[in-house]
Formats: C-alpha cells, structure tokens, sequence
C-alpha cells in the first residue's frame, strides 16, 4: 500500500475535538490506531497519543517497527521492548512512556475509549486486547491530578460514520478482495459439497489471492455457510453454524462473508443452489435482488435511513413476502465488520451524508424454503451510491 | 460432544467464591460463560448470573436457543428476542431481564469481568462483544443501591488456570485436531510454496476435519506462518505475518497454528525445511527438540515453573545458544489462545499443580539461520506431565 496520508481524516478529526473540548485522545483498540495513524496494530499493545495540537506520538513494542515505519503516517514513534525476556514488564513500560509524553502538556481533558463494546480483532484474529479497567486506572494515575478523563467513543464512532477518500479506497479493494471468496463460492457450490467446506474454500481463495492484492498486505477472511432450507432459514441470525452436512440436489447455500484487508472491513453475503433451482426459489432470489437493488437506488444525501429501508422493504410487500424478511436493511461498517451507525431500519430518522457507508442486505427466511440474502457494501456519493465490487446475485 | 456436566468446576468455583464473599457472578465474556455453563455463545449477547447458592440463569438472544439448550447443564434459561425488527433495544431487554432475577435476592457483593484486557474471540471471530462502561453502568443501575460490585476477574483466572478432567478431554480434543492442521503443514512444505498458502491449507484442513472429530461443532483455526530465514528469525514475536513469499530450497517455515474447538483451546507450532535441511539446520533442531522434551519432563507437582523453564533453558545453555533463546519457555492456556497462568519463566516461583495445562516451546532465532520452535501443550498430572495430541519434531 502507498504511504498516502489521510489529511482530511486528520483534520476533521481534529474539529471534532475541539468541539468536544478534548485536548488529547489515547487510543489502544487496533481500529482506532489506524483510524488516525495508518498503522493497524499487529496486536493490541500499541497506544496512539493523538493531540489536538501537535503530532501524534504511537508507542508500540520493539518487534513491529517494520510493519509500523512501513505504515504510519506523520506520528512520532517511541518503541519498547516486548514479549522477549530482557523487557520490562508492559504496564510499567506503558506507564513511564505515557507519562513522559505528557509531562509539562497542559492537556485538560483526556478522551478514552471507554464504550467501546463490539471490537475489531486484530491482525492476530484470535486474541483482541481491550481496554478494561487495567487502562483506565493508567489513565488516571498519568492524567486525573490535573485533567478529567472524558469517554471519547461517541465521537470516534460519529467520526468514523463518514469515511473520507483515502478510506473509501481501501474499502474499495477490501470489497474487490471479497469477491474472490464470492467467485469460489459460486463455483464450489454443488451437491455432495459441505458448508465446512465451502467455508474453508472461501476463506482459502481470499487469503491466497488477496493478499498483495493492489497492496494489500494482511488479508483474512470469516465466512460462515448454512446449506440446507433447515439451516438457511435460521439466516436472519447474527451469525450462522457452518456444518458438516452435505448439499442435496435444489438445496440452497447462503454465504455470510466478513473480508479485512489492513484493517478496512468488507461484509458481503450471497446464495446459490445446488445442482438446479426450482421456479419457486428463482421467484424469491428475484425478489430478493430486486429489493437489494432497490436500497441501493434509494440511497443518496439527504434521505433518511429509513426511506432506504423502506425502499426495499416495498419490493417484498409488494411480492406478498413482507412476514419473511425480519431485519433491518443495512448498518454502517468499514473499520469493523459493523459499525454503530447509520442503521438502515424503518424507523432510523437518521439523514444520509455523502461518505457514509452501509451494507444493503434484504433477505428472505422460512422453514419451507430456506433463506435467501443479497448483501453489498454501498457508499453514499455525492449524487447518489455506489456498491463497491459489484458481483453477480444469481442462484446458479 | 456428549452431555456431561462439569460438577468439580461448578463446585470449586462456588468455594473460591465464599473464600471472596461473592454472592454471585454476573459474567459476558464467551469464554467466562462457557466456563460455568457448558455453552459457548455465538456472540457475546448471552449473560450468566452464577450465584453462590442457587440455581444459574443464563441470558440468551432468542435465535441460539438450539446451540444453548444442546449444551448448557444444569442452568435455567432465558430467551430474549435479539436481532430481528420485532425485537426491544437489547440493553433494555437484558436490565429488565436482569432486574427481575435480581428481585428479591439478598446479593450483597456481585462479581463481574473488569479487568479482562485480554479475551478470546466468539465462534463469530470477526467481532468479539466485551464488557466496557456500557455494562458496568447495567451493573451498577441493578445492584448498586443494594449491594457492592467486585471484580472477579483474579478469582476466575486463578480458577482457570487449574484445568478439571472434564476440561482436560476436551482440551484434548482440541490438541488432537490441531494434529489435522501440524500434518498438511508437514506434507504442504516444499519449494515454491508461500506463507499465506500454507496458512490457507492448514486452516481448511483443520476446519474440515475437525468438525464433527470427537463431537466438536465449532471448529477454527488461526495459523501463521513465517517462510525463509529473514521472516522465521522474528518468530520470537507474539506473532507473525504470513506473505507470499515462496520457499526456496533449505528454506525454514516456522507454523503458529492457534485451534478453537468449542471454546477450548490448543497452540501448537513446528517448523519444517522446504528441500533437503542442512546439517546445521538438523542440530538446531536437535536442540530445540531436546529443549523441548526437557521441560516437559521437569514438570510435575510442586516444581516450580522457574524450574522447567530452566530446564529447558539448560539444554540451550549447553549447546552455546543461549543468547538466541530470548522468550520464555511456556504460558497458560485453556479458555483462551493464552491465559494468565501459570508462566514458564526464568523468574516465576509459581509452583505448579495437577491440572495445570501450559505450552512448552523453547526456540532458537538469527537472521542467519532464522527460526524454529516446537511447542506443545502440556497438562500436569499427579506423577508427572502429559503433552496432549503428541506430533512428531522434524524438519523433514
């Protein structure tokens, strides 16, 4: 990946703060670092001091200078031996670093991510470090004698809602990435084949091809498949139970698929059929496509959320199908697999920006015949949206 | 995986809780949940309320009722609806769930997770739900007028870290399948082949054999794999990138291979020689090797964890390559990818106990001759000690 800089990320940033009247953020989760510093943290054991006035100051343990230098913008580095015998313990060494950083700063008020509730992983996928009560009270014992601590996640996530250039694209080759686990999941989908095995197939294809892809250097993919009309039908879930059962002759496979590539999310679904689908199934995929599309359409400034909703929500009335699609259209992502905002729900009042990013996910779910989902990632542009990585929403 | 409960956990951890004067546990984290209940959220949306006398009750999004109820023991359950239109906000749905369980109970001190700064992701391991100021504000609005709120997080570590023999055959398990993942990297290594390709392989071969392998439903793999002298000597870091690189002759791939089955857990890693290994190659692996299986034959009751790290320590020492040893030769695991102990360090005069379970995996780096490790997980038994799902150490 070039070393472009995200200016506009910087300085918006920087405004927000000062409405918020914070002088200082400090921020430890991996996708909070790279929002403002271009460095996405291999573990979670990196701490960006950002000031509102001054350059940023990253500390970060000694064995990931290669893959910070590479990546960090205009931000001072401090490394501290880690994880090796002869270093010191990582609270005393994050303690006396921090406070050196903020000695003679007149700094008032100090944001923390105190409410941050869902998490990215990190580039390590199977260990996220957080921030518990072990950070906050090195926050006080560094900054109450003299400043307030003051929870800065309603801002960050505000903040993060609306993604700029630089980060859209990301996003963009984020998406493209995906769809080489969308490319071989439409292949791999045929009777006899389990979901294990289509997710071990997708999650393969996206790790291999994509990464260095357009640069992209740290590449993972989560897929999750239920195949079957007993366990697609379960779809409307947050998440699925890939198993071991094997794809029948007309049996549906829906793919939920969640693609990081350096820190930048994509969220993509699809669903295919084994062997052939019957007139009823392509009448509900049509449905389905035809309200995705229709979302997608609906989405431009100015729109509230709920208008996209509820353009999709009609294509299914309008079918007869409105008790079969029991969640909401769309939530905002980009440095998580899901954001907190905007929601695409019927009653969301939310106002639709240029920048803004959601997923477009209309789907359908019944015992009798299983569950069927579309799912894009789609950017709000100036005049109107755009889904990045286009890819076919077809049964077979 | 068959429906035995856990009855010496469930005991235990109810006298660690009279010793802290804990009337109940109110725990969120997947893997604290999974502890004292036999389930393993989905996501994080499921709470235990574990007292000291009575019956738990656990909190669960209405859409796992048939993954809770397959595996939950002796606990009453409480579905609340999540994730679908009809659905209430979820932290109104859970304070007035919790509230009514609350009522009436004479709870004066209520354990929570504080100071979890490290947690294992859910089965949905793009996304990890953690306890920040959200549900401490939850705890505190229920209980605080009554009672006090304790952080229970050193009690539960401390139970952890003494595995029961119900917990034993599951990480047991978990170690024998991480074996599917140690076999594809054995036989995948060969010239020409990169990183991220092993990575792929191994991760599928472990998700599609391992589901279903003993009973186990939930099956992932998290590997990392350094390829070439240059990446494998920074196999001393907590952990690795894995590129495109392809091997070349002589070429060392070092494996990291993290396994979840079910919430349990393994951490495996082995190297292996791309072509024919030099005679240099075969002594440091003789080395490492031997390292390895002397500390594992120094653990036993009442050693201290000094003294098996020292005794794998030794083995180095008296080859001369002390100075490319520079980690620590073990850590805790279980319910997580690492826990918080015991720790096989050169310092730690923890002393250890039948039933606990930690890594041993001495390793040798330069950037002349890169890297290697070979890491088990081995349990303390009454005479002795056991590596689980034993593999062998070669490099061809």
């Amino acid at each position: 990946m070039s070393k472009m800089t995200n200016e506009q990320r910087v300085q918006r940033l920087r405004r927000a703060m000062e409405t918020a009247r914070l002088d200082v953020l400090v921020l430890r989760l991996p996708e909070n670092v790279l929002l403002l510093s271009g460095f996405w943290p291999m573990i979670g054991a990196s701490i960006l001091v950002f000031p509102l006035v001054g350059k940023p100051v990253c500390l970060i343990p000694h064995c990931y200078e290669g893959e910070a230098s590479a990546s960090l913008w205009d931000v001072d580095t401090v490394y501290y031996r880690y994880g090796i015998l002869s270093a010191p313990n990582p609270g005393v060494a994050v303690y006396e670093l921090l406070s050196k950083i903020a000695k003679g700063k007149s700094w008032q008020r100090i944001g923390y991510e105190g409410s941050f509730e869902t998490v990215a992983p990190p580039w390590n996928a199977a260990e996220s470090l957080v921030p518990a009560s072990q950070t906050h009270a090195l926050l006080k014992r560094i900054f109450v004698a003299t400043a307030d601590l003051a929870d800065a996640t309603p801002l960050l996530e505000a903040e993060r809602s609306r993604k700029t250039p630089y980060e859209v694209e990301r996003l963009r080759i984020a998406s493209e990435i995906s769809n080489f686990g969308l490319k071989a999941f439409a292949e791999a989908v045929r009777v006899g084949v389990s979901g294990v095995e289509l997710v071990a197939t997708v999650e393969q294809e996206v790790m291999v091809c994509g990464t260095d892809y357009k640069g992209a250097s740290r590449v993972r993919a989560f897929a999750q498949v239920a195949v079957g009309s007993e366990e697609s039908a379960l779809g409307y879930r947050p998440n699925e139970v890939s198993t071991t059962r094997q794809l029948a002759d007309g049996d549906l496979a829906l793919l939920e698929l969640g693609v990081v590539a350096d820190g930048y999310w994509a969220d993509r679904t699809r669903v295919r059929v084994a062997g052939t689908p019957s007139n009823y199934q392509r009448e509900l995929c049509e449905i389905v496509r035809r309200a995705q599309l229709a979302g997608v359409a609906a989405m431009r400034p100015g729109v509230t959320a709920s208008e996209v909703d509820l353009a999709a929500r009609k294509v299914v009335a309008d079918a007869g199908f409105s008790k079969f699609f029991p969640h909401i259209t769309g939530h905002g992502l980009g440095f998580r697999y899901h954001e907190s905002g905007p929601i695409l729900s019927p009653e969301s009042q939310e106002v639709l920006e240029e920048g803004m990013f959601t997923s477009v996910e209309p789907g359908l779910y019944d015992k009798t015949f299983g569950g069927l989902r579309f799912e894009d990632d789609v950017l709000v542009t100036a005049s109107g949206a755009e889904a990045l990585g286009p890819f076919p929403m077809d049964l077979v």
